[in-house]
């Protein structure tokens, strides 16, 4: 099916939601803990986490200026760090529940029975259930003129790893922390059947490391 | 395992790179279409589409200021346009391909055997035997000077949808249209069991719509 700029601009404000949260492809589904100055906690879902680089470790998110994301902006902006958490299969029902409406004097963990997890010297919770953790420091915000968002950068100043979820070579197995992928808005996927490629080289054809695809 | 601050610094640059690579989750593994004035084609596969509001379709991605896809930068700069077109499970191997550092006179398309497809009135190619498919129009260019690397904002002008891969809502079912998702920068995963949240309210359990998961 074909849908030109002048379809998606006539459709329903919803309908146009959905395709478009889901035209880039599989997403990260991440909780992002926060504090504010009182040592109030929240906690978030959200899908826009982007590596920017490695050296130094730094992530971007995309924080869309909507009710339910600005009391983590404001955390973020207030004590300079955020946790970054990853969605696995047996917290998918939680997470999601994290994306409704409660009111500043809520925190996400109580209403949803999450359990902060505190690392020490950093001022914002981890999420005990989460597989891979990550401690970020805040380095730059960008509101983003075009349509309002806003955009944080941060520096990743730990990462806890499942035992036994990181290989010799630094990356994480991902399926193994039982990391979810988000399509959309709201379906979470597991992930098989991993097919690790070599380092591309121009002068050799692609050559498949390991496939469990069965193809 | 914990990895602190320093612990990331004193990594080898190679491992670093695989944990920080693969520690935002799961990512989208999209290939960039674009063409320079000569009509000289361009692919290069990237990780980094993420979604900035559907009202209007924009889309960021990050583009990193290394040789391989300093080409697509150039080209989209000049063009104001390019494609993203969803890896699928069938051309894993071709795509990751594309990361090799051809000269700028070969395209990846001849070097890798994926076949240009062309849209009325849109200057870059998408790939025929990719799944979904996007045409964007450039809105704005960043170049971030935390890392140097650059953010390109795009509207989406039209988007190809394989039959039978799109609900009534507008969500894409991304595993019927064959999209994989990448773990780090060489692992790809097909998604399986999608469990369905119903949308997030305060005073409400959360719901599952649908689970297939068998959990």
């Amino acid at each position: 099916m074909q849908f030109e700029s002048s379809d998606i601009k006539a459709m329903d404000a919803r309908r146009r939601a959905g395709m478009i949260n889901s035209v880039s492809g599989f997403k990260s589904a991440n909780l992002i803990g926060t504090s504010n100055a009182k040592g109030q906690t929240n906690l978030a879902i959200m899908s826009s986490a982007v590596h920017l680089g490695s050296s130094p470790p730094l992530l971007a998110l995309v924080i869309r200026p909507s009710n339910d994301q600005h009391h983590t902006l404001a955390n973020i902006l207030d004590s300079g760090c955020y946790s970054i958490n990853h969605v696995t299969s047996t917290i998918v029902e939680q997470a999601h529940q994290t994306a409704a409406r409660y009111p500043a004097g809520i925190s996400e963990f109580d209403a949803t029975g999450l359990t902060p997890l505190w690392h020490e010297g950093f001022g914002a919770p981890m999420v005990a259930e989460a597989g891979v953790k990550l401690g970020l420091s805040l380095r730059e915000h960008h509101e983003l003129a075009i349509n309002g968002t806003n955009m944080v950068i941060g520096e990743v100043v730990f990462v806890e790893v499942p035992a036994g979820c990181i290989a010799e070579d630094g990356c994480i197995d991902l399926a193994g922390a039982g990391t979810v992928a988000l399509s959309g808005l709201d379906t979470y996927y597991q992930a098989v059947a991993p097919k690790r490629m070599a380092y591309a080289k121009t002068h050799l054809p692609p050559r498949v490391l390991s496939d469990a695809s069965g193809q």
